[in-house]
């Protein structure tokens, strides 16, 4: 077993793009730190560091809707990562939507919403 | 014209996410700050932040292969986004490969190349 050739930045973090494996969608991007990489390789499942929460979390751990890897990707010079994932329940984007970038930004700054929502985000995301 | 609603984070930076959009291919990531964002959507040529050089820099100055904007989508938390480009030359990688991606990382942590190489960079990026 080699070691990770990976580069993690000041902050021990690396950029990960989210593709969907069956339509090539952009589903979402987020950062690992190499804990959430090496639980996302041994579980299968994406893992995420959160700047805010400083921790680790599960994608999927409220709604349900995981992602599945199917592959990672490195890129040229080793500092970003690709994972093609089959993400369950439709939906990667906590507002309800299949990928989160469901907005075009138009010359004047506004947007363009241009996805369905899948789910209601406050049927989903229930506060005790 | 509203303002742009974009965060970006403490380095003045935001994460992009450059898509084929042909091809739903992930072509590569890096980061603009809003200067490039401005460049980029001023010229309809991606601009990138080059933190090693510190400086923005116009994909494609050296090599040809500069990318047509055909769209800029913004996530749900509105801290990354997604260009979808017109690749000219066909490679957006400086190493040759149509997507810096083009290495899978396996269990062991070593790669499988999945792409072939498209040009020589010994032949592109001449040194005077």
């Amino acid at each position: 077993m080699s070691e990770l050739p990976l580069k993690f930045d000041r902050q021990g973090l690396i950029p990960v793009v989210i593709q969907d494996d069956a339509t090539n969608e952009v589903l979402m991007v987020a950062f690992m730190n190499d804990k959430a990489l090496e639980r996302t390789r041994e579980s299968g499942y994406t893992h995420f560091y959160s700047r805010s929460r400083n921790t680790i979390w599960r994608k999927g751990e409220q709604s349900g809707h995981t992602q599945q890897v199917r592959g990672i990707f490195v890129n040229c010079e080793e500092n970003s990562i690709v994972i093609r994932v089959i993400q369950q329940g439709e939906a990667a984007c906590h507002e309800g939507y299949r990928s989160c970038y469901y907005r075009r930004l138009e010359d004047d700054n506004s947007y363009v919403t241009i996805a369905e929502r899948i789910f209601d985000p406050q049927q989903v995301y229930t506060h005790a």
